[in-house]
């Protein structure tokens, strides 16, 4: 059944500067490399994987599995198994250019933040789910719809003054996988470490494209 | 270079309630396929685009294009490319299962908001970037990049008040490309009708998954 929908609704001043503002604090977010291993509460980190539930998915699939890892041991295995990958990364499979494309980051396959970081959040896309009577189940535009739901978290961490950097290891994930005991049908997507920035932590110094460069209007 | 980074920090009280504050707030948010065609802020809008432009991208490459239209005729030609092609997709393309999962959501090919919206954002990943001397730039993940953006794009339209319904209008890319002419290393990922909900709008009694359903913690 359909029911109405009656969204709050703000007068044109405010939400002209409830926009401003919002784009002020997300302009503030970058990917940061060097965390603090300071707790951070769990329930924040609750709250912003909730919120990252809300994101719309093909046809309401709801297609994402969050593994939360805070227990030492954990990070510190997904941190071999990332390593040993991204120096294979590095070295052989990405080839020169793109670890060129990478030199201006400074980023190699030393992750030290794996360990440190209070929690590491492993987001898994379910490439199908499965039914009660065992069939599949169709999960349309998954990828897509787990990457709306990353864009999502990675607002609330910003909203909530953590940090973390947006990662994609490759060929990690089925080991990854295996470690955290998920099902085949789940793929790994991303890989953020969540925390507070540590207190000598720097970033590139990027720019961001101006609007024009962005956006058309017709 | 690198620059240090000392983002905002807030007290653990603050950082619970801003936490929970910006759940319930993209809670709220329902994918609305009833549009109101009150004229929108165009400010507001372009701060929602580049609150977007914020996002992460592979190896920093920002490979997204938004196509802003507000013209009436070209509103129009959209609708027509859209629908003609979604009419194609619910009798043939899709076959009998996917349009039975859409069953639910009532959805169909007839998309009045097209016409109706005061605003269509049509988000471009860029599957390569142009260098000054000719040669293609590889764009990492452009898909998932572009597909964070659009979530960062969902979340500041939820925070303005505004509505909209996420689609992936199969089929339609080249045409709307040609339409709207846009480079060939662009491609369509995704539609975006923006604008206030109508006054009688309806959505789908839907539910979603609790935190344990989503999230496991290691
Ligand atoms: C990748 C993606 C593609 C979608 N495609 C369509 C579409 O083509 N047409 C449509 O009406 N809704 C589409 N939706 C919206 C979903 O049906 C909607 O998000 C889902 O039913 C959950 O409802 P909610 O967004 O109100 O929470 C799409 C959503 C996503 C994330
Ligand atoms: C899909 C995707 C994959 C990424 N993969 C990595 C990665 O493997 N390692 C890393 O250090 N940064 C990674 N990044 C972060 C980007 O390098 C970063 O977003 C970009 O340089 C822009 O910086 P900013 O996030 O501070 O704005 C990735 C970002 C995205 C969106």
């Amino acid at each position: 059944p359909h029911v109405p929908y009656t969204p709050r609704r703000y007068p044109q001043e405010t939400m002209l500067q409830r926009s401003h503002e919002f784009y002020a604090l997300m302009n503030q977010r970058r990917s940061v490399r060097f965390l603090s291993p300071e707790p951070v509460p769990r329930e924040v980190i609750e709250n912003v994987i909730r919120t990252a539930g809300t994101a719309p998915s093909g046809a309401h699939t709801e297609p994402w599995t969050f593994v939360l890892v805070s227990d030492t041991e954990t990070k510190h295995q997904i941190r071999l198994i990332v390593e040993e990958e991204e120096e294979v990364n590095y070295r052989q499979r990405m080839g020169d250019k793109w670890v060129h494309d990478l030199a201006k980051l400074r980023t190699n396959w030393i992750k030290e933040y794996l360990d440190v970081a209070p929690y590491l959040v492993l987001i898994f896309k379910q490439t199908h789910g499965l039914l009660s009577n065992g069939k599949k189940k169709t999960h349309y535009y998954n990828e897509i719809s787990v990457s709306i739901a990353c864009g999502i978290l990675l607002a609330a961490l910003q909203n909530a003054g953590l940090v973390t950097v947006t990662t994609t290891p490759l060929n990690c994930g089925p080991q990854l996988r295996l470690l955290l005991k998920r099902p085949v049908n789940e793929k790994l997507l991303m890989l953020l470490p969540v925390g507070y920035p540590a207190s000598d932590a720097t970033v590139p110094d990027l720019k961001r494209k101006p609007l024009d460069d962005i956006m058309v209007h017709i």
